[in-house]
């Protein structure tokens, strides 16, 4: 499928939802609807991988329950006419506030992998970011897609193996590089090992140099704190990212206010709010308890994105009015991916947008700095 | 069904609760029984278009929880003689504080539609807001009713338009305008939409100039900002209501103090404290929530109406001790309504009556003054 | 039955529970497995009567949920020897703190009526509030117990009616005037309307003088505040009760603060803290969310009895470190008296004050003054 | 099995989970799991006797609720390497805080019963707690393991016979005496009566000089306060205790702050926070809630174990970042015990110090000193 061919599907179908003809199942009107349908598509050890979180999926719960617990303080009477969703970033123009988070090896959920997920995102001018475990190379799926890309990078134990991605992402037009700094260790999954999951043979990290296989310390050393752990990145690796690369530099997985303060005093250039869907660490703080915090110790328009739990655009104008720039989604997108491909991301991202307006509009707010000063109650 | 008709078979029915024989079926004797009685007379489309909320549907469950989750703090010893539920408003006084909610299209529920609500309204003394969207015209409705009725105005895009509606509320003898301001867009309703609900093409809003189809904005502007949202009304917007009018202008859907300081200051006559039965905003806060804020900033007697999710009598006095002037229904009498016409609207005011009166005289209350000073806890 | 045989049967029961060998079945080892037990026996119509509460049951679920969700904070190595549940009330010593709060119409649930629920409380030395509409008359209740007996008294629509039945209370030998104040309608019961429950034809009332059944009043005057509630006790029927007994007087149903220090003003003996066990108001707060703040507003060693929700040994513990200075039992005795009348009665009663008294070692209070001590949570 | 082999079994477990090929079922991969695994193959009676707790199990529902709630806060970016689970307690080195409680008559639930146990506990350097009511010899365990132990004494009802035990414990080897005070009552536990569980003949007391019947006081004393709650400790005992051996002394069981600081200052070692998993007392609050308070009013880094309801090494993160010093497990171990004798100890063990490991390095910790400072929100 041509992007332009899924731009003019998306363009019919966005059609299709306000005539009543629709290019794809008409029941397919919002993400839990794509989930179940995607529960449905999917083998279930696969639906296990991607639905499961850490251990007892206490935290998975909590980061939903955390935005429907929230209730917004609507205000009315508004002049809306004019209104839009765009944000300015970076010197850059966005058209929404609904960005696709990183999601590794995406050929388990379709056969077009990311080369689907940022077609549906360039039709829908969607930043994306391109996880450092897709299955298809950082510069084909450049080529493949209009969207804005960001690349997600997982540190690969030493610098010289990092920067090798980072100069192949500079060179293939990649505007941000996101180090994510939440996993140490990807978490202990049990709905996904109860199911028996196994990544299959030909599902592979095209993009790194080596196999991530576990690294075995020297004897009567620690196996994981002087094995995996030992590969994850530091402080001071921070910094001397930010001396290898003029892109703008985002960490991911910040929760605590004075990891905050210092990844703006090192110069980080943004962060992303996140506890990583809830399938690395069960106990963790959800990103809505912590955003509040983050907000208050960063500067006023530093950027603060917002990833975990997010299912409905009314929740997209709760992050929002919580201190969010953006939010980032990831499952809701992959549901879109594992039905439809790169039109059921696009529409994916489509829903999600209209239920952002129309809630922007019952709320009174002509732009995000309007959302962004509603009251909303815990 | 002649009025006189209803009353008789009120005065029956109710005789009949006291007696032990009744008019109709004697297992509906609550909200709830006849909510469930509904459900199974009603085809299955309809009443997931009657009883369905916006999105996931949280804030509809959160509306009901609100109100069973207080709890009333009784007095005892009180003077219970010559106790009512009346009150005084505008100069007029209305014998009970249990008002019916506008509600669109009840050629859904029962071949009568508005006329049989008006009837059972009558017969029970009951103000009734009639919408901009009802199957019968505004005159007839009046002609079958002697029940106050108020004019429920959907704001018709222009001033032109909506004034042509409001002069014909006025020559009918309607006795007080409703602007609804809480529905820029009518909600995106999940439930519904999986029903397959459309509406039928003899289901007309017959005191509608136009036909409420979506207006397509100019190339390159906004579908929602530049189409739909142009058409709703804006603050000054009500400033020239008033203006045009004599009638009481009361705004329906203020949930903000801010809102509410605002619209006591352009001479606003009334607010419904409401979100419209969680029907078109997910996420927003419950009126229960909202109201003691709206009463802290408006004057002591200023008419607060409370309505979403009031189903029990004893809920009617939890909204007067926190604040309200009287509280409106919405779907409790169109469940009377499908089951069993102007009775079953008439039966289904009379037991809410019933259970307020009880709940006040096991408060102490023999008046809705001394229910405003009943202490509630949250 | 004999009392004696009761107490020789109890005491072969309580030996039993001790050695493993019981009179009535094992399993039968908690108020829980009672209830069970007499759902089992009770024909449906009964069961809804005596299990249901108001409207939606709301405070029904409330009163267990209460005490369930109290934490207390156990002492630890403190001597226990020499412990006891007994206290001191009006000059007399009683043995333990859980009394038997007045039911009405207890035929329904045993052929020997109140006469065995009085068997059993003689056999466990319990105080039994003998209510207005038992089915034997009080003289033959009092005939047939040792227990202390208190006189509940709904009043009766008259000074003289009312006391006329104080007179033959007090010749019987009952030691107090209990004054039900919560109850001027009995209540809206959902569950109980459902089940088609009806008093049968022998099921009488047989110590009043009329039939209770429900005053017109004239008319043009309001059915209910002119009619059931003008025959409701006010604080003037209060000081005269005060003035025409010797007896204790106790007021049953007092829930806020104000109407506490006005009782006690008004000389009134006691306060029954009760919300009628979920029957009477839905909506109404809980006596355990009550007493707190009663036990503040009232002099130190003012009697408070806590009435409605207990089903354990270490709620009773909960309830007098809150404040109270006993607690009442409903339906917990009902479940005994239907499944093995006076017997059942006092199992009952045993299994309570047996996981008070367990409940009262692991907390390290050898007596109730120690209990009163304890730090509880909510 | 000899200890070796537990250890070489061990071993290659852990080796097997990290390979892909285990010793024991792939299935079993949690203290959950295992859980599901133990109930499967225990007699449903003594399922109910090892699961169930005291009367409504409100309790051991809270305990669990307790650590579930709880969000830990994580760091980021923190060095990792050199990073160990280590702790040092009166001179000695523990390996990791994971610590397994006093669980008493293990023969129920594996044929080598204590042995078995205390062979994983070696096998994997844990501390264990031999209870009062092991079935096999003190001096027994001891020789089957290579684990620190400690003697979990239950007052025998006199000092010459709780001296007896605490020489028997110094003589082989255990280096702490802990006294249980929470248990003047073993607890009412309604699930453990329904099961109809009874001790087999065979499972005996073995270290204890006297069965542990039911002492039957004097006539005209209290069967309770006089008879069995007369055999329970005061805190002359203790100090009683202290003076007769130089081993540690540490209580079990301690909830309340002022009791904290008795212990401390009669120069009491150390300090179990638990409500013995909710088996012994329903309505008590939960070690969780407890902790705060208790290491409030200890000194710095006194000995405050954590015991009740863990099983998650995310949830011993929490535990220790609350304040506790280490955790101990009770049921988890027993469960291991029941499905795979001694290896099933050492796995669930090993599982849970794994989970252990994980969590401290998602949340930037290398030491339990780092843990301790981490934030947790309730």
């Amino acid at each position: 499928m041509t992007q332009g061919g899924v731009e003019g599907a998306m363009t019919r179908a966005k059609e299709g939802a306000m005539t009543g003809t629709m290019a794809i199942a008409a029941h397919l009107f919002s993400v839990p609807a794509y989930e179940q349908e995607a529960q449905a598509v999917l083998p279930p050890a696969i639906w296990a991988y991607l639905s499961g979180g850490a251990m007892s999926e206490t935290t998975l719960g909590a980061n939903r329950e955390s935005w429907e617990r929230l209730q917004l303080v609507p205000r009315r009477l508004q002049a809306l006419t004019g209104g839009h969703t765009r944000l300015e970033l970076w010197g850059k123009t966005y058209e929404h506030p609904i960005w696709l988070a990183p999601v590794a090896h995406q050929q388990l959920f379709h056969a077009e992998a990311e080369l689907a997920s940022a077609q549906g995102a360039g039709a829908t001018q969607t930043p994306m970011l391109v996880s450092s475990f897709a299955n298809r190379r950082l510069e084909d799926i450049a080529a493949h897609s209009s969207a804005p890309l960001w690349f997600q990078l997982y540190w690969q134990g030493s610098r010289a193996a990092s920067l090798a991605l980072i100069r192949r992402a500079e060179s293939a037009g990649y505007q941000a590089i996101v180090l994510t700094v939440d996993a140490p260790h990807m978490g202990i999954r049990d709905r996904e090992r109860a199911s028996g999951f196994q990544l299959a043979a030909d599902c592979l990290a095209v993009n790194l140099e080596y196999s991530p296989i576990r690294p075995v310390p020297e004897p009567g050393r620690h196996p994981l704190f002087d094995g995996l752990f030992a590969l994850a990145p530091v402080w001071e690796d921070v910094v001397w990212l930010k001396s290898q690369t003029s892109l703008p530099v985002v960490l991911k997985g910040i929760l605590h206010p004075a990891d905050a303060q210092q990844a703006v005093q090192l110069g980080v250039d943004g962060l992303i709010v996140s506890n990583h869907g809830g399938r690395v660490m069960d106990g963790c703080i959800t990103p809505m308890d912590a955003l509040p915090a983050l907000r208050a110790v960063t500067p006023e328009l530093y950027p603060l994105f917002l990833d975990s739990g997010i299912r409905r655009g009314s929740e997209v104008v709760k992050a929002l009015a919580l201190g969010a720039t953006a939010v980032m989604v990831g499952r809701p997108y992959v549901y879109g991916l594992a039905v439809a491909g790169a039109l059921g991301v696009a529409h994916v991202v489509q829903l999600l947008r209209e239920e952002l307006e129309v809630t922007m509009g019952q709320c009174g707010c002509a732009s995000l700095q309007a959302v962004r000063q509603l009251t909303v109650l815990d």
